[in-house]
């Protein structure tokens, strides 16, 4: 756990360069705009440690596979996101010395993301090995109004010294991922063009082939005064740039204006996509850099309306939670049903591929509550596109006839994952894929969306389920033989009881879809009849007897449900009575040993109680959590939020906090030692859901929103903004009470604390 | 399966060369001799499809490992059999064409390894591009007599031409590893030198450091004439060769005498490795070619004299079992107990590092039965000498106090394998390694060996199975989780039945050794108190609770035994009944639903009941197999071998015939497609135990040797020799009875038939 960044309720900022912990920094105060990201690193040249990182969304490498022993079934490759051309760049020597903070004595320095405006800046004073003493302002953006442009402004002082400064703004696609298993380049150029005070890469992803045309153009200024510029123009294979001195007195400053965009053959032909590139940055140059920064202020401005959480009284909590919410709405806008939240979003390149069941279980509640409900919606049609391949992922481990089992890891719908412990056997990724469907018309009541592309999925997932069964002849019942739950601390066992909760549960849904259709969309019901082949009576009865005969297995005597056979002949010993040397386990001991243990890596059984929390009564909810979580060592960044929801409903406060602060700020404080390497973007969404769902008790019913909230007693009082079938809220907690406004013009009934309440539009209530 | 391969009772024969074979001839014909080894590679240039190698026992290189998800307790490296210094080259051009087979028209060919004498020999006729033709023979064999010596008579007629043969013999250490995870050479020289008809050079392993000195010498004939040879002397690092010409008229022939050694550092000092080399060699070169062969000859006689079985009346059999006894014999001499039998032996790379459970569980039988005992007991002081790593390997995993778990795959005590479903869970190993003791004393009487070594590595094992097991609250007794068994088709189950039956066997038999050691080796039992730490009271009285409170499961009803907990859940299909375009599964089926099948890849539950059959009632083994055999897909080279002992003795003889079919000529057809890549060693063993545990019915109960012969009715007649306890004896069997001779001076009493039967010196019964 670090603790070097300042805590302010709306900015991330390390004051005093602190090299060593450079890659963590740059991960933190990465920015981003949905479709594209950029980790914070330097404009000018650092010969440091540091991972350079630029990241287009949806674009990637299908790296060769790296796996000790193959196992049938496993995928050939790996998609790696893409390290892509640095835009950024200006490269500055000062009377002959290049300015480099690994070289200069650092003076001053302060690095700072403002997550109200969503801009990045930078101040230092450094005195190269000359003796010149700079004094350097960088301010940066990706735009949220102009998704493919970004813009610095960049200007250098010379506080003690007259000569010449010269800059080389470029961009360089000439670019490695550290993320490499066999250490190859990934991108080749198609076309590069240097210009006066411009330049141009297209450059193409090997075996993918995505073009990225990446442009820029400068300006520069002496003091406010534009330069005329005849820079030398320099290229070599992937890489251009301009070279231009100006000359300065002391106390001058020399600014640099940098425009630059990058636009993917995702969302243009490769054919025009260098004139799309020129005419877009052309765009971002004529409305100049102010006019840029403001749009893109005013859009993060009118997002935080929507979303914003404020805590009082802990400032550490409110930075903590603005964090995760500026990084979730940075990497995912939901403009597209092709993009998805990668788990390190635009922070770094670990965990290629970019879609896991993450998305559906911790970040769609997040995009329904804060969003309008497209967002969410197109992440549901991401898997909908996804579908034929989820169906070929199944065909090549020997399922039939329409059954789809959706990749573990996934960028274009093709597996990327290729531990078979994991890829072949964590199926019960399906059941949260189906749930997010049923999650998202609970919110939205969009319940057409089944009318075909829910459905389509459903059926996909519940042929997978009905083959993925089978009868033991033992226990009379259906069983379902070696899987991996989500809690990946054990492989390959029989009968995880999410797993097959999950399983009878999408066939029940899927049911209760098909009759939806067959009532309401009768037509298209016949369409998909046809067209997926769709048995109706025989497969119904299949399910149906599926439903009625499933092994779920449960230790009467306990009053718990089992997360797997023969959980029960473990030794059972709570985390707290360990030995604090052997945790965490995942570092300390070997894997065979973490296995056979009876410790939880994250919500397992519980995970299932939370999503169907209505299904059982509060005492089996609560024998379950007392037997489960202590045994449970939340080495998931995913685990906590489940638990401090449950806690929350189970009426445990201070549990429900406890477990809220595990991942408040585990990017911030660098909690894992691994920030470095990136964000957890996915599991930032779990936090949140740890403050809305669990701390203000949201759930919606029957089309109703619920909210039943508490307050820490650690806080004197904290809100909230949501949005829900159009109104949108903002709650209110003290001590003291709670407030709930309606901001918008729609009146709504919710269900305060168990009581119908009545939100008249552009009112309040209070309790 | 592949029939290329001329059938004959003593040869192995190529006849007319097969280019697209060549790398599986080259794997069959692969010759060795305990210390060192060779592939049939051509000794002039090959430049078609080939897999060069040379390999010189005990050399390793602890190659980085190759891993697609670490897991905690991973060995860093992986040990590889290292391909080692080229010591057969001679390179021939003829008129200043290059003799290549690969290039030249080949009019006649032939390879034939003669195994009665352990002599590989080539001969062909081959018209280079320019129209040249000649006739070549070559002799080789690597010597048995003189372990570190090799010989080659190489023969050039020019058949239709005068002119200049150019003969190049070299030395060539600058070789890879096909199997190299980071394709790196593995040798860097320490010296070479070349003078006038010899070369050697020395190479060090990078970071084993082995040393391996390899000289050669060589003489050249015109016809019956020793030539005045003054050859160009070519070096390079790692590589020297002589180079000179020889004028021929049409009709006369040129012929090489080359003469080798390899000499390791095991063996010899660093410092003088050099000389050492040269004195070997010039000892051999003094000897000559034929007296050399002679005694390489003579030994291969007197080993065959041991161990030979003849089949009559199959041809196609009697190669497959002499060439499985050759291999056997080529690979372990049992001279050095710090040297093991690897699963391809000398004639491939693959699966490095050398020893594997096999080696107690199939191949201990076969030096037993066919070698003094000082053979069988190197292997035993192998592990032994292997034994505090072991306990480190244990102390990685979590487990202290001298528990020892013998790795999966070593060269050198540590592990070298990284697949954690085997690595760390597949430890039924351990308790092969216990039953190899107790088959030793067994089969020698030699229970001495108990005091100490015996008893250390027991107590060791037994202080691992003493940690692994853990009281089930559940159960009420105590279970094992987390396992993998013999059925590598099955990762991870809990309590697999052979794997906690050798655990509560390997208890009891280390109780009974201690006591052993009490009553007649109290000193050095103290000794060993002492120095292991041992607690007899605590550890003694823990053991005997396992041995009495130990979980295996059985179902009363179908009265068999359960493979693991949950076996019944599975859908049990016969094989038989299974589609063939399933089978085989392990290339035909994803891993996950190989695992969640009933299908079983080699003997598991009928392991354990093999090694310990009297414990079982004869019911219960012809329940056992009737349930798990048809249910068995054999996809282990090392399953038939017990499945066909098993059916031999319930009198299923029909099916002992077609499980003992299923291996015996596995590389001679290569039945799997993978002889290419060397030879399946070690289930040579297991064929060589379905004849003479099988068919021979071999057993030893109480000190006393028990045969029960049948002969399968494709036989007409065959034979086994074998020694016991310093008799050597020789079984006849045919379609009339059995015949047996006592070829040695001692008397002995044997069981045959299930009848005491007094055998006199030099004397045969009839039956």
């Amino acid at each position: 756990m670090k603790n070097y960044l300042i805590h302010d309720e709306w900015k991330v900022i390390e004051e005093g360069f602190v090299p060593e912990l450079n890659r963590i920094t740059e991960s933190v105060c990465s920015l981003g705009n949905g479709r594209m990201g950029q980790r914070a690193n330097f404009e000018e040249k650092y010969s440091g440690d540091t991972l350079q990182g630029s990241y287009v969304a949806g674009v990637y490498y299908p790296d060769k596979t790296r796996v000790g022993w193959w196992k049938n079934g496993y995928p050939e490759y790996f998609a790696k996101v893409l390290n892509a051309c640095n835009w950024i760049g200006i490269n500055v020597t000062v009377n002959g010395v290049e300015l480099d903070l690994a070289t200069a004595k650092v003076i001053d320095f302060r690095r700072e993301m403002n997550m109200q405006h969503g801009i990045l800046t930078r101040e230092f004073t450094a005195e190269l090995t000359n003796g010149n003493v700079v004094k350097v302002k960088s301010e940066r953006f990706m735009s949220m109004a102009k998704a493919e442009a970004g813009a610095i402004r960049y200007s250098v002082e010379a506080v003690n010294f007259d000569g010449e400064i010269e800059f080389t703004p470029y961009l360089d696609a000439d670019i490695k991922n550290e993320d490499a298993n066999y250490d190859e380049k990934f991108w080749t150029e198609v076309v590069r063009a240097v210009g006066n005070t411009e330049g141009y890469i297209v450059a193409e992803t090997r075996k993918t082939l995505f073009h990225v045309a990446t442009g820029m153009k400068f300006k520069a200024f002496l003091g406010a005064d534009e330069l005329e510029l005849a820079p030398t123009m320099n290229e070599r294979e992937k890489y251009v740039d301009n070279q231009f001195k100006v000359t300065v007195k002391s106390g001058e400053t020399v600014t640099i204006e940098k425009y630059a965009v990058n636009l993917s053959s995702q969302f243009y032909t490769k054919e025009t996509i260098l004139e799309e590139a020129q005419k877009v940055l052309a765009e971002a140059v004529a409305e100049g850099f102010d006019a840029l920064r403001e749009a893109h202020v005013n859009h993060w401005l009118a997002k935080w309306e929507e979303s914003d959480i404020r805590i009082e009284g802990d400032v550490a909590a409110q930075q903590g939670i603005r964090f995760n919410i500026f990084h979730l709405n940075q990497t995912y806008t939901g403009k597209d049903a092709h993009l998805n939240i990668g788990p390190k979003g635009f922070t770094g390149e670990k965990y290629g591929g970019s879609t896991y069941w993450d998305t559906e279980a911790y970040c769609l509640p997040f995009y329904l509550s804060t969003a309008n409900e497209e967002v969410a919606r197109n992440l549901l049609v991401y898997r909908h596109n996804q579908l034929d391949r989820a169906i070929e992922n199944a065909e090549k481990l020997g399922f039939s006839d329409g059954a789809a089992l959706y990749p573990m890891v996934t960028m274009n719908g093709e597996e990327c994952h290729n531990e078979w412990e994991i890829t072949f056997e964590e199926i019960h990724r399906n059941g949260a894929i189906a749930f997010g469907i049923y999650d998202y018309i609970r919110y939205t009541g969009d319940k057409d969306y089944l009318a075909p592309l829910g459905f389509e999925v459903l059926l996909g997932i519940s042929r997978f389920w009905s083959q993925r069964v089978n009868f033991s002849n033992a226990k009379k019942q259906y069983v379902m033989l070696g899987v991996t739950g989500p809690n990946e601390y054990e492989n390959n066992v029989n009968n995880n009881w999410h797993t097959s909760t999950m399983a009878v549960w999408t066939l029940k849904y899927t049911l209760e879809a098909m009759n939806f259709l067959k009532e309401k969309h009768a037509a298209t019901f016949e369409e998909v009849k046809k067209k997926c082949n769709f048995d109706e009576e025989a497969e119904t009865a299949r399910w149906n007897d599926i439903i009625e005969n499933m092994y779920l297995s449960e230790d009467k005597e306990l009053g718990v449900f089992l997360q797997q056979d023969g959980f029960l002949d473990k030794e059972i010993l709570p985390v707290a009575e360990l030995d604090p040397k052997h945790l965490p386990i995942n570092q300390n001991w070997s894997w065979d040993r973490i296995l056979r243990s009876c410790y939880v890596k994250q919500a397992d059984v519980l995970q299932s109680m939370f999503w169907f929390e209505d299904d059982y009564s509060r005492e089996q909810l609560e024998r379950n959590f007392n037997f489960y979580e202590p045994i449970t060592v939340h080495e998931s960044s995913l685990s906590p939020c489940v638990h401090s929801i449950l806690a929350a409903s189970l009426g445990k406060e201070e549990k429900a906090y406890e477990m809220y602060v595990r991942t408040a700020r585990l990017d911030l404080d660098d909690y894992n030692n691994d920030t470095e390497d990136g964000c957890h973007i996915t599991s930032m969404a779990g936090t949140w859901m740890s403050v809305v769902y669990g701390f203000g008790g949201l759930r919606v019913k029957e089309g109703k929103l619920h909210l039943k909230p508490f307050i820490p007693s650690q806080w004197s009082a904290y809100s909230f903004k949501m949005v829900f079938r159009g109104a949108q809220l903002k709650i209110n907690v003290t001590q003291e009470g709670v407030t709930i406004e309606n901001h918008s013009d729609k009146q709504i009934e919710i269900v305060l604390d168990g009581e119908n309440t009545v939100l008249a539009a552009n009112a309040s209530v209070t309790k």
